[in-house]
């Protein structure tokens, strides 16, 4: 697993490339009946995505492993566990993308899941990835103990009073002048819960103690945050190009934003803050969560 | 539980009335954020429905546990089992009455989801369902290896190879002709996963015994498909009114049923041999599985 790797971008990329690996096989096939259902969750999943959730799973996981461990079951696990959180992702992407939704026609450079199979079968497709991420977790070679604790974090932050919660609070402020505070509730829920799953249920996987799950929890946290003021940033800043799916949505649409909120220079002052907290927040973790920290710089750096 | 009841009207009322009050407790309040999804989640969930699956579930419990043990935690554990094949259920039905689905305006003889809450909510809705069924189970005050085991059940059978693999073939067959194996295949996916996973959640959560689970499983089977052909035959014979939902539908959309492919007497003659086989895997069960037999009398004969 390259837990000792100093070189941060070679091992984002070893990580992004295993994970790519493990969702090809953890996927249905697509001879298996229905194939077109099939055709349509693998492609919502497989061939592209920044993978920031599931480089969590793992770097979470590396910096709560005892060091020295023999940790192969550890290490399948925290694939099932990357890989089930990729798939909750992709299958809110999918629905989050459909004419009553969003209503995007493209995703990370491609024709989205609605567009190339139908509405049906996308909304269908991202219907059946969220069982499979369940699934996955169900099989991981680690105390049924620990599975449960993982399967219920997953839940609650997939569910009503996380991600999806989050995602009806946007739909339905499209228009409305939201407070800052309404703001962060909405992303805090939309982005951040699953963000915050991602490094915990590395946390858990590994048998994180309580201790190092504070640790965790605490820069889940503020990393959560930070990605989305960063997504709010670029939706401003960035070209529909480099981003691979339409920039300026946001403002074209009158959603809140921290930008449309706080202005460009009260984001950037946000985001310096939160860096500095989940930098913080891993200092009881020692170089164990060097990896951790990486993603922190990346997540605050990102230009996609 | 009533677990010695001949009076089978008497205890699915009893039940029925009971997982009422259970789906409310364990559904978010409307006072939670976002109130809108909640109150979707609780409209798609509450007030109404036969609730099969959840009979299904405190039936086979009775079935499986050994008589006079103290069963308090295993009655809290099949109440949370019976409200998570409920809430898949009402998930599901809230997708498929969506326009990009069946496009269905009525439902248990109110208004669908979406067309009072709109497509968005209402799908949403669906979305944040699902992982509260997993997120029950998790909460089982039973052993962690038997609360793993019925997450994977439950994963398999909502998922691509389950449920939503048998509503894709459904989306995908309006207007072809099925061969009656096809046809056999998408309904066995369809309804038949649910409602087996029903039967057998209730023996996992009650600790059944391999034997007892053998029996299940073949009683789950049988019933399974007896469903469906009383639904198609029911499409055909019964009218709006009675059954809640828009009569002759699968006709007029020119949808593959049993009675199109097997004609009446057919699908009659197959209803009765599966009859049959479920009394008859009950049989090495005993007097404990008698509202198992009342169950599958009660689906063979339903009205609506």
């Amino acid at each position: 697993m390259g837990r000792h790797t100093i070189d941060f971008p070679a091992w984002l990329d070893d990580r992004v490339q295993h994970i790519e690996t493990v969702l090809d096989q953890f996927l249905p096939p697509v001879t298996a009946v229905p194939p077109t259902l099939h055709e349509a969750m693998r492609y919502a999943v497989l061939g592209g995505g920044k993978r920031i959730r599931a480089a969590l799973v793992y770097a979470a996981g590396e910096a709560s492993l005892q060091s020295g461990t023999a940790a192969s079951a550890q290490e399948i696990a925290l694939d099932h566990a990357a890989a089930a959180v990729e798939l909750i992702h992709a299958y809110s992407l999918v629905h989050d993308d459909l004419p009553c939704m969003d209503d995007d026609e493209l995703r990370r450079g491609r024709p989205t899941a609605h567009v190339k199979f139908g509405v049906a079968n996308a909304m269908l497709a991202g219907d059946a990835l969220q069982p499979l991420a369940f699934e996955l977790l169900g099989l991981m070679p680690i105390a049924p103990a620990l599975i449960v604790q993982a399967t219920q974090l997953l839940a609650r932050s997939a569910g009503s009073l996380g991600m999806v919660g989050g995602q009806a609070i946007d739909c339905a402020s499209v228009g409305l002048a939201l407070s800052g505070e309404e703001l962060k509730l909405m992303h805090s829920m939309k982005t951040g819960a699953m963000l915050e799953a991602s490094v915990l249920l590395g946390g858990i996987v590994a048998g994180a103690g309580s201790a190092v799950r504070q640790g965790l929890e605490a820069y889940a946290a503020a990393i959560g945050l930070a990605f989305q003021v960063v997504d709010d940033i670029l939706d401003v800043t960035a070209d529909t190009a480099t981003l691979g799916k339409t920039a300026g949505k946001d403002a074209a649409e009158n959603k809140p934003t921290y930008v449309s909120i706080m202005g460009m220079d009260g984001s950037r002052d946000l985001l310096q803050s939160l860096h500095a907290q989940a930098h913080a927040a891993l200092l009881p973790l020692g170089p164990s969560a060097a990896h951790l920290a990486s993603i922190a710089d990346y997540i605050v750096g990102r230009d996609r």
